[in-house]
């Protein structure tokens, strides 16, 4: 028998339940069972918070989203000399991902099998689209090098930065901290490991 | 009715039908009659190769290992400067990567709950270990900088280099080659974007 305990969850709170499951068995793999199960509340307490799974879904990637798109609108990704936009975004981005981790980390794995999924990957190429466009410009302006072509660094710089979701647990003793790790994110990215 | 073929199937023939389902359906999620209907032949066929779908997994992700450990027996990984055989194994990782796709991409997503994938990621833990050594070493000889952890600086490096499996699609046209892609891996992880 599955024990439940009263359902004193708020939206934020289920959410992060919810989001854990996800990242655990896919969120195709995920029934409200497993849902209930998880949150220690009876399904019919989860439909008095939402509609259902696909709810969930959009209401994390809602969150990523929000981290993201929210780094191009600070005064430093959209002011000033491209190459210095770039910088920041990218530093930015690895930071969100981090401060975010399970939310980013859904936006990433999700395969496109229902709307909300399909929306969710075509914001996340719109924001990749955006730092491709900084790419390219930065390189106009003669501060990238011209010999990788913006598209392919594109791909391998969010490469570098997504990759961080694989290994990267918060307060994890000893290991980097997040600042760290976005420091050398944007090292490796614009100056590169040579000395 | 599924149609099944008379079976004029080769080990290396089986093995790439296989790993295309295990890498589209997961490893878990494959069962010897998802593979018999892939292969278009019946179960019994298949248990004529093999002993069933773990030692597919085993073989195919030799296929992977033998590949990138023999990277590391090449004369240019063995002699010479630290930075110089560090440089050659990205590059050829990058590679070899992109020649034996679908195997690294499987070697890249097991998960550990057999024994053969735990092999698996051991392997490739080792592989990494192996890495990381040299990047060491080009850092104790100064030729690398000294303000990013090397431990820090090998998961980015493979972050970027194992990010490909997600987007590089053999052949297709107006794409850039395995060539060009590993190159671009090169010059961003030791020079940086950065002009």
């Amino acid at each position: 028998m599955t024990m439940t305990k009263r359902d004193t969850y708020t939206p934020e709170s289920l959410l992060a339940v919810a989001v854990e499951v996800f990242n655990e068995r896919g969120y195709d793999g995920t029934s409200m069972e497993h849902l209930s199960r998880a949150a220690g509340i009876s399904k019919s307490s989860i439909y008095h918070h939402v509609k259902g799974k696909e709810e969930l879904l959009r209401r994390a990637i809602d969150r990523a989203l929000d981290g993201l798109f929210g780094i191009l609108r600070e005064p430093e990704a959209s002011q000033g000399r491209a190459i210095e936009r770039l910088e920041h975004v990218v530093r930015r981005t690895a930071e969100v991902l981090m401060a975010e981790l399970p939310y980013v980390t859904l936006l990433l794995r999700v395969r496109g099998n229902t709307g909300t999924e399909r929306w969710a990957m075509e914001r996340r190429r719109e924001f990749d689209h955006e730092v491709s466009e900084l790419l390219r410009r930065a390189a106009a302006d003669g501060d990238l090098r011209a010999d990788v072509e913006p598209r392919l660094a594109t791909r391998l710089l969010f490469g570098m930065i997504n990759s961080i979701v694989e290994w990267y647990r918060p307060g994890r003793g000893g290991a980097a901290s997040g600042e760290e790790v976005a420091e050398a994110v944007v090292r490796m990215a614009f100056a590169g490991l040579r000395t």
